[in-house]
């Protein structure tokens, strides 16, 4: 018998003595250990945060008391003891549960979060809820040290500190690391309450209104308990401060913290990757170049928000660019009007950003960016439809952005137009420019260097028109082939850029063509279909759209978002056949 | 002869007495004052900011020396002082000058900024810049205290606190209020720094890794050069701290600061209003609905995010909210993830924000927001295409949500149906949802209760139907009365929603109608228009769009606006009957 057996929710550790609650903690581990060599996921914040988390449910008593977890990089073990456990001990129960907190798998998680810096507004709204309708129970934000950087978690912090005056407690799970080592200056507040054991008189959460507790060792069940007995049912806001170990428990993971924040499928003695890759991809394909214009003279910013592992810059990377490397941290805000500056002074920064983050920093492409016209790039990774989580979705980034004046939005569909696309963005003084990384490994194709705002006739027809936009020229070649089944030789198009319309080509269509259809790879609702619809409004051409329905998807299969959304060759073709 | 007909560019004060300089200050408040008197704007920030201004310019070599305002509320003496004094002292001349830092007015401005809490992000861009290319000269952000709450300026000062590691000044021009009072921990902080002359061990700057240098009176212009002195050339990121006072030099705006702030045409003698307006707006409307709610037991929660002025919400309607109000502070992303919280434990929180600044939390209404579907009600006000400052349009709300799932986006025509909307989305559970404030003064209207997601027939007809949304309904019976002068008899439609179209009606349109005009008082590109476009784009019918075209207008009178964009009975019927 395990000590899991017998932990079906959180009232069943509150029973357990500190000896029992060490070896569950084990136990924790070794079920999140197993998943993640499985099928891949977040190892080191998990593996740090058991300790707290049962400490957490052995004092507070949840649902009543509500736990909140930042972008729920540290909610696995949560999810272990609150009626979840086989969907980490089971391999045919873990699909059936996501890897962030989720309201409909439990009554103790109270939001869907994935984007980070939130728990600490959101429990603030759960915190003034409880107090306007007069109800008593604690209210808990937990967040890692690096989602503190975000501007969402500053700005809660700031207002809880001192607008709330009732019971709110912070803990704060202080690994030590973002994903990657941390940057910004209240991390070296944290190193100084960490060496003075919580004792300087120089601290942040105290400068915002906070009361403040220490835990030295944030991986001690016992010391845990007794802090979080502490401030239980405070009539105060107060920081619990934990000095956890990422990756704790697993040796690799502890001596290694970056590559084992996020891990794909890996063997659990080895570490090594099941599946591993050493072959070209967008990003060392991306780095190579930037590096290669570095040398060259170009004064040349390679930026990240807080996530350089997700585009290649591995430390090596980051040291080859030396300080024309910059890693904001968790700060998208940040990095877009420093990169508005940067660009304004002749430097030519490249942000790179995953497309469900760039959701984060609307107001300053708008203000500080596209109104100042500086000419700072882009890189917008991972876009598209995917089978991803419902908070990490591609969709959104292209639609979000066409609304934007002054912004030139790219979207390449092999990697020369890739290549040659950056490099004249890289070249260009007069506007911001965003280019959408085209998903899967690059492949090679024909581009002359990128001529704006032209669009370009792959293959001249008649009747059909395909606009194949980036990600789905290859879609666009396979409706092509399919319309010469039926004996329709159609125009194939690739538009290059979606903020606006080459419509010296469009107005062409006109003349000899009957049916415009449109690819593209996101919503849309808002999308470069819809700018297409319009300018045909007004015509006899006939306009059928093809991308996704506006919608969070879930883990949904990619094949069956693309079968919903019509999203096929033979779909298409008989669409296509109905209209005409 | 006056001091300030000696000054043309920062060089010229730079010769002149700390007595000289305080008469210049003097004609630099009364320029500021009598500007603000005939054509209105910011008043007490600027006032307060008039001795730090010409002792920054004392001190710095402006242009090389970058000085960089946030938000620009305090940046008229700065205007004065680089060559643009006309635009102060000539009221022919005034419209010469935007209300804000403007680089195509001089070269000591550097960005166009609008926006609040950029400054510090902006300014870091420029330092690092300045690093790479190995140039010398200081940098300095000017930021209120206000301004600190907002995430941008967090992540900003986290950033510059450790990542720089050389010159960078930050100028905290603390007049101990944002718009109205400020809200958050930070302010007891500065509080406590002011009360001790700086010298408190807890400091939040520090905390951030700033050095720290702290001013007692912001208003000496002694001891603001001997401080900015201490600081030039520094190596390291240093905040000076200065004490000002909000409205110097004007008692009413010393005695009064909320109203103060930014202030519409009056009498300097006696304060008054030029134009004073006490019937009723949609601000009375909305307090007086909201008010009664709570009164009926309803648990309203009225949030603003630092601007509650702007919505009526005056210290008296303040207090009659009590703890049902909460202002945020400048902090747009807390707000809307609070919001979310707040409506997922019953309550029903309604945030009003300005069109230009719900930019400020695309995230958090995907991801805290729409994607957890609590029933929370966001009010978008002075929505619409406007005359304003490029930074402050209405343009842009519409287009930046229809990508979002899952959020009920309401476009009211009139008094009765906007009320019914506020208390058909304050009484439904299912969705967030966004109501777009009709703009102007309230007009009654015909409106049932709100039948989501019907749109309504107003007057039916054939051959051509006008889909009239929100605030352009007035536009839409003007244009169908021009319709039946050329003989047509055209269908009216009131569309209520532009989240998702009433596709069964739409459907219906399709037997008698050979055209449909939409009009939206918004930017065209991702906004509604597109939507009708597409659900035709396969039909026979077809689509003329209206609305704004994609760009920043700045100052530009509606009237153009309207005429360039074709938004006029005449030219819309004259493009209709050349389609027909």
């Amino acid at each position: 018998m395990s000590y899991l057996d017998y932990v079906n929710t959180p009232a069943d550790i509150k029973k357990m003595s500190v000896k029992e609650l060490e070896g569950l903690s084990a136990e924790v581990r070794a079920a999140i250990l197993k998943r993640d060599s499985l099928i891949g996921g977040h190892v080191g914040p998990n593996l740090g945060f058991v300790e707290a988390t049962l400490a957490l449910h052995y004092v507070f008593d949840s649902p009543k008391d509500k736990i909140v977890f930042d972008v729920s990089h540290q909610c696995y073990p949560h999810k272990i003891i609150t009626g979840r456990k086989n969907g980490f001990l089971e391999p045919e129960d873990y699909v059936k549960i996501t890897g962030y907190t989720a309201p409909q798998e439990s009554a103790h998680d109270h939001f869907i979060v994935g984007h980070t810096s939130t728990s600490v507004s959101l429990a603030s709204g759960l915190a003034k809820a409880r107090d306007l309708k007069k109800e008593k129970h604690n209210v808990i934000a937990v967040i890692g040290d690096g989602s503190l950087s975000g501007g969402e978690a500053l700005e809660g912090l700031d207002f809880a500190g001192s607008e709330l005056n009732s019971n709110f407690i912070v803990v704060v799970n202080d690994n030590q690391m973002s994903i990657a080592e941390n940057h910004g200056g209240l991390y070296q507040n944290l190193e100084l309450l960490r060496q003075t054991n919580g004792k300087a008189e120089l601290n942040l959460f105290k400068a915002l209104g906070f009361d403040y507790v220490y835990v030295n060792d944030g991986n001690d069940i016992a010391a845990l308990i007794k802090a979080f007995e502490s401030v239980k049912d405070t009539n105060k806001p107060v920081v619990v401060h934990l000095n956890t170990e990422k990756g704790k428990g697993y040796t690799l993971a502890e001596k290694n913290k970056e590559p084992w924040h996020w891990h794909l499928p890996f063997d659990i003695q080895s570490g090594e990757l099941k599946n591993s890759f050493a072959g070209e991809t967008y990003n060392s394909l991306t780095n190579a170049f930037l590096l290669d214009k570095l040398k060259k003279g170009e004064n040349v910013v390679v930026m990240t928000a807080g996530t350089p592992g997700l585009f290649g810059f591995t430390p090596e990377v980051r040291q080859q660019f030396g300080a024309h490397f910059v890693d904001v941290g968790i700060a998208e805000e940040h990095a877009v009007a420093m990169a508005s500056a940067l660009a304004k002074e002749g430097c030519r920064p490249v942000f790179s950003v995953h497309s469900s983050f760039i959701q984060r920093t609307y107001d300053q492409l708008s203000q500080d960016l596209a109104l100042n016209k500086n000419p700072a790039v882009i890189l917008v990774h991972l876009g598209g439809l995917s089978g991803a989580d419902a908070t990490h979705l591609g969709n959104f980034d292209m639609a979000m952005m066409t609304s934007i004046p002054n912004l030139v939005l790219l979207a390449p569909t092999n990697k020369d137009e890739y290549l040659n696309m950056l490099d004249w963005a890289m070249s260009q003084k007069k506007a911001p420019v965003v280019i959408r990384v085209p998903s899967g490994l690059p492949e090679a194709g024909k581009s002359s260097a990128f001529e704006p705002y032209k669009s370009e006739i792959i293959e001249k027809g008649n009747e059909v028109a395909i606009l194949a936009l980036g990600n789905f020229m290859k879609l666009g070649f396979a409706v092509a082939a399919a319309l010469k089944e039926k004996g329709i030789s159609p125009t194939l198009i690739n538009p290059k850029f979606y903020h606006t319309l080459d419509e010296a080509l469009l107005e062409e269509l006109k003349d000899e063509h009957k049916l415009v259809i449109t690819l593209e790879d996101g919503v849309l609702s808002g999308g470069f279909d819809e700018k297409v619809a319009r300018f045909f409004g007004t015509s006899n051409v006939k306009v059928l759209t093809y991308g996704g329905k506006k919608e969070f998807t879930d883990r949904e299969a990619l094949e069956s978002i693309y079968q919903r959304n019509r999203l096929t060759a033979p779909l298409i073709v008989e669409d296509a056949m109905a209209v005409l």
